[in-house]
């Protein structure tokens, strides 16, 4: 765990007996950066975090599960600040470096006489590190925490970042993914522009990642760093912030609502980002795409239809190459198809390569299937 | 049924048992217009049925299912020629008078040793009128036959206009729909643009229907005209057509894979059509909508996400409103939600109305709902 961070996570019974509130807290203030929902209706707690985080210091997040206070208005905005402010006082901290964070119903106000009381008593119930709990804390749908980090060296001896996100359903995070908190020791040089670091890791991994094609109003990725262990390279930082950016997209994806298999997509020879992401995101969304590879069903021609579907990104038929794993499917045999569905049906982890073969671009995303048990969990979420 | 018009659907072992092939015939040339499928990957029907219905007049039709001809390369092409030229012989009319259609699996070559023997004997199976049998022919997934027709006013007595389409997934028409052949013995006055009069009737019909926003390589609209029943009023013909349209979108639509709910969306007080529609589509898009409409649960917040996820559309959020039936339920109080959860939970029709309040435009959207069903089906497609 990173030096100087201490957290809880605990229930406090805003819908039923499992944890549903967390507080993360640095020792000393952070460097900080986030990145937030596209969405046009952002919840009130992205509205009053992106007026915090605009210093580029924080250091506390408050964090509920179970309602995202959102669509709640004025009020919802006013319960945002309070809850900023409690947990200010608490922890003996300016409101303003506090960073809230709510995900759950959308619509529904929330029971602030439950998370008052709970922000009060912040800080006797802070333990060091501990962020595993907090990890669980933050989980609505989600069947499993989701922790990611690496050691880095910095100029005084090693340092850690540490991710933790939630997020299961709802999930086509643009710009922003659902939420997500790294936690580091490390300090960046001086010149250093965190947000630019966090969003370029960001743009590679979760701005990368489907589910089910709709974007969040609460979607929050934040970075702190308290500096404590150390200034380290740059270049190294991000590298490591990818790679944990990277592993808690692909949690996201295999722990998707109701999902069997991971698909990682892999869109080659593309002209540009904009043309790979356009592709990669019709084939990751295609509701057919994903059950066939739920059903193990050898339908290939359903890629080919996901991407002409991408009208204004024409790619020539002849140059277009399927991969599943590393068998090439366009124009398939019956013995060809045999073996794609037996590649499906063997494996949870489902590589897809399509090469378009236009120009030099080549990025990946990830997605999972859809099955009956999405319908299920979606069908009666709030009764 | 309009004069002239003779037609057969039979089976001839495609896939299975069912209905599988058909031809619709005119015994005298027709004005003809057609809209195609977006889809940068057309059929091979659709390459060579562009071609023909280039001259506006047209006399034949012919359509497969089980088999959509598509990512067949020029094989495809060849086979969907040689189909039209043995229709041609068969009823002593020109090739270039056929449009072919087929639907059905994409990447698979065509039958042709049981669909050339079929076109050989089509003027022997041509019966007059007939066309539910075409209808059944048509469909794949389907479940049900999707016809409707209007009687309007000639200068010489009275016409039909007469439609049958066939479409239950892979379903969000751009520019054109499933397959859909629209069949009149009026004719139109001379200066009368047959493709803008259907274009003008698809937009507002088919191309505001959404099943699971995957858009098909083979959809096609037709429009005949043998004008032998006289000539009709343009303004009347239109009205009717586009009446006919929005019957089979609704067909379609409440016939969607695995659907149990027909979603009829206004969108109103929109700043033009282009923002209406960006908006319909993304509600009716959303799996997050669409289970919960399914499962009867109130959860209205995911329109407010759904509306708020078109970025490039900003609506402010106290303007917006939000019907079901005549019910509002933005910010709803607890008794309103259960009032919402008995109108969801009583109808199988759901109307729905968001009110934009920001310009004077207003357009109506078609959908379905999405259930385990559609998972199933569509999971085990090919096998």
């Amino acid at each position: 765990m990173p030096k100087g961070f201490s957290s809880f996570g605990i229930n406090i019974g805003i819908k039923d007996k499992t944890k549903d509130f967390g507080v993360i807290y640095s020792e000393v203030p952070c460097k900080a950066a986030a990145v937030f929902t596209k969405n046009n209706y952002p919840g009130a707690p992205v509205i009053v975090g992106k007026e915090h985080v605009r210093s580029g210091v924080l250091q506390a997040i408050v964090i509920n599960s179970k309602n995202s206070n959102v669509a709640t208005g004025e009020r919802g905005v006013e319960n945002s600040r309070e809850i900023c402010r409690t947990i200010g006082e608490s922890l003996g901290i300016s409101e303003t470096l506090v960073l809230p964070s709510s995900t759950g119903v959308i619509g529904v106000p929330l029971k602030m006489e439950v998370i008052l009381p709970a922000c009060k008593k912040a800080k006797e119930l802070l333990k060091p590190g501990n962020l595993e709990e907090v990890a669980e804390a933050i989980m609505t749908t989600d069947t499993r925490k989701k922790i990611s980090f690496r050691k880095i060296k910095t100029k005084s001896g090693e340092a850690t970042i540490f991710g933790i996100a939630k997020g299961a359903g709802m999930i086509e995070p643009n710009m922003a993914t659902m939420l997500c908190y790294i936690l580091s020791d490390a300090s960046l040089p001086e010149n250093t522009n965190l947000y630019s670091v966090l969003k370029s890791s960001v743009d590679k991994s979760f701005n990368c990642l489907s589910i089910d094609s709709d974007t969040s109003t609460s979607d929050t990725v934040v970075l702190l760093c308290n500096g404590l262990a150390g200034e380290a390279d740059e270049a190294e930082f991000s590298r490591a912030l990818e790679e944990i950016s990277v592993d808690l997209t692909k949690l996201i994806a295999i722990d998707g609502e109701g999902a069997t298999k991971l698909i990682e997509l892999t869109v080659s020879s593309a002209k540009n980002e904009t043309q790979a992401r356009k592709i990669g995101k019709s084939i990751l969304n295609s509701p057919l795409v994903k059950t066939a590879i739920y059903g193990g069903d050898p339908n290939w021609g359903r890629l080919v239809m996901a991407v002409g579907k991408v009208f204004d990104e024409p790619i020539p038929f002849e140059g277009l190459e399927i991969y599943f794993g590393d068998l090439p499917v366009k124009g398939a045999t019956p013995e060809t198809l045999k073996k794609l569905s037996e590649y499906l049906k063997n494996n949870t982890e489902i590589s897809l390569n399509v090469v378009l073969n236009v120009g030099a671009t080549s990025m990946k995303f990830w997605g999972c299937d859809l099955t009956e048990k999405y319908i299920e969990e979606n069908a009666y979420y709030t009764t």
